[in-house]
């Protein structure tokens, strides 16, 4: 049998009894015959206490220093899992990212990942050993310093790592039981998805669901590797993330709608009474790209052709709310502008599925569903297997519920359980 | 001017406030204008918080995973102190012991330093940066895996680098001034040393005085390197330990005796009525041996002619005592001893100076002033600069002051002042 990669985040390793539990579940699995390499993340809220013992020693922290700090988190929890695998009676070898040969670039805080040298990893699988690799973390390739790949990046590193070692799957172990056609905070009655397929799952990541992170499925769909998506508090089957082409043409069974996702992080700015000139919105999105904020969405309106004037709205993430406003402000005079707008009281709400290429009327019946809810729809984009709309934040539940019903996604019983508690 | 390497123990960094106050006197080194390199060890009582943290999991945890479990530590420690420096304005780089090129041997734990390739440290200094190193941490020369160098050893990497690199100056900074005459918590008026021979220090360390390891200052005598005992917590001058050579002749002013130092961490063994033959002896330390048993000090008392038989007396590390007793005990029938008496409520009092080599009376001096104070003593050792005796541990205190007083050792008023008070 070939190898299987596990990654375990920090709630399945928050405490002593955690890791533990965590060991045998690894131990079960290589028993099954399995080389086992695990990634796995600091121990409950470590990386957010190094954050705070940082802050308190300075507000600017160099990046290079606070990399070096905040892997120590992984290497915490990656030594306590080798040793409780050895009480168990197994060989196990912890390997920080730089000896597991994770080569980054060097961005600090944000690096990504250059190449994948896994000799020492290998070596410790030939020598029948278990091999604990820290999540989150690298070596810069120029200058050999420690890199980290940014938050919740160890699903990354648990991917690429699989990759690299042409691993038959990776397993994404966290507090839930899989992929939900919908938050089950939002919906009770949201159904677990037995297999969903890497561009879907794309979608939903991109859309606010929180179960994986947008760079981890980039990686799995790059290289084809399929992911599965369980719970490490129980032994039942989660979500299967198969990469497209593995799906091969949609079978009969499969469903049009993969879910519903939302995200509640975004705010919507609005630059009212724009000269209706070519180049002026140009210039408005390249201060903004100058700023290095990501926008999401835009709606420009139909010039009234009495003013000469439109207006132009978009969406980023609220926390470069500020930044974005200033650098807009500083082009009042520039571009000609009336004022400015700023809204944090939206939400994105997205309908996410395959199946939408080879049926038409699902827009319809997903705006027919808000409208019946009354649920009034701000801006909308679309791709070519998602339709997001923006709608006020409150609403945003009534939205998701209405939404999940209409297109009978509906379970017969309540299945989601969250456990654990302590978030990923 | 050159290369000043500072070290810092786990008291002096034991949270914001004090890596904040280390910076500030590590950025006045550098404004001196000297070229600084810095070793940290970790954060207050980390290291053992990270000891239980592993007892939670497993009562034996492998050795190669507790080195990496315990290497945390100073990696955080070494972070905030770089990003404290960085707060006031100058360069810092943190180095981990395997960047900084502290190279070992394979034994977990309690590894010895073969090698030190400082090339980065040497780089990170040329770029006009404060170098800051983990202490206590290497890598093994052939598997490349994390080693410890065992508990207190960031002294022993401090002067190790400070010798490879040619330093000035190797200062040690805990949270007492310096080296004393006594442990001031037994004699309030024991007195700092202002200086005192590597060869003295060397003895004092051997004879239970815990302001330096003993393989912090044989580094030292081995390449000559000064070391500065001194507190983090005040600017005054702290205790010169000057190498023999540099040392030169006695100069007139030097005095007799350094000071005087205790040790209650040993126990004593007296195998009773042992064979008078050739061999017996020596089967009996052979079995400790093969034990890995450090044994201290012995006494071999004259035969009695009538029974042919000798008693044989032993001090060794209480720790060792349970297994020292089984080895011997093992041995019973094949040596015919007669029985075996353990006794660990004893102490050792070691009187040091480099000048009884020339000032006959001192042994004498030091039994009378025992004698007066009521101390019967049980063992004698000596070195060349060194006696010791072996006195019933509840008289270590009387036993300590009184030779103190003999030896116009004590100043005119109390000097020590001990800052802090988590412990080195």
């Amino acid at each position: 049998m070939g190898i299987v990669v596990q990654k375990y985040g920090g709630s399945s390793v928050a405490d002593a009894t955690g890791i533990k539990r965590v060991a045998q579940r690894i131990v079960a699995t290589r028993k099954h015959g399995h080389d086992v390499v695990v990634v796995v993340s600091a121990m409950g809220d470590t990386t957010d206490e190094l954050r705070d013992l940082a802050e308190q020693v300075t507000p600017l922290p160099p990046p290079r220093e606070l990399d070096m700090l905040l892997t120590a988190g992984e290497r915490i929890s990656m030594a306590l899992l080798a040793m409780a695998i050895a009480q168990l009676g197994h060989q196990a070898r912890s390997f920080t990212g730089s000896q597991a040969g994770v080569i980054t670039d060097s961005v600090h805080g944000r690096a990504k990942i250059i190449d994948i040298t896994p000799g020492r990893i290998e070596a410790a699988i030939a020598d029948g050993a278990i091999a604990i690799v820290a999540g989150f973390q690298g070596v810069s390739q120029d200058t050999k310093d420690v890199t980290t790949l940014g938050r919740g990046a160890s699903d990354t590193t648990a991917v690429a790592l699989a990759a690299a070692l042409g691993a038959e799957v990776c397993e994404i172990y966290s507090d839930v039981d899989g992929v939900f056609t919908a938050d089950p905070r939002l919906v009770p009655t949201a159904s677990k998805l037995d297999r969903v397929s890497t561009e879907e799952m794309l979608e939903m990541a991109a859309s606010g669901s929180k179960i994986l992170h947008l760079r981890c499925v980039e990686y799995a769909r790059r290289y084809q590797m399929p992911i599965h998506v369980r719970s490490s508090f129980s032994t039942k089957e989660g979500t299967w993330i198969i990469p497209d082409d593995d799906a091969g043409e949609q079978p009969m069974e499969q469903a049009i709608i993969a879910g519903v996702a939302h995200d509640t992080s975004e705010a919507k700015i609005t630059v009212v009474g724009v000269p209706d000139k070519v180049g002026e919105a140009a210039r408005i999105f390249e201060a903004l790209a100058a700023a290095e904020i990501n926008i999401d969405m835009v709606v420009q309106n139909i010039s009234a052709a009495a003013t000469g004037r439109t207006d132009i709205s978009f969406t980023l993430p609220r926390a470069d709310g500020q930044t974005a406003m200033s650098a807009l402000a500083r082009l009042q005079h520039e571009v000609g502008y009336d004022k400015l707008l700023y809204d944090d009281q939206i939400g994105k709400v997205s309908l996410i599925g395959a199946g939408m290429r080879s049926h038409p009327g699902i827009t319809a019946r997903f705006f027919a569903a808000l409208a019946s809810a009354g649920v009034n729809i701000e801006m909308i984009s679309t791709s070519e297997i998602r339709i997001s709309v923006i709608v006020d934040e409150a609403q945003v539940p009534t939205a998701v519920q209405a939404t999940h019903t209409a297109f009978d996604l509906d379970a017969h019983e309540v299945e989601a359980v969250v456990y654990g508690g302590t978030g990923r």
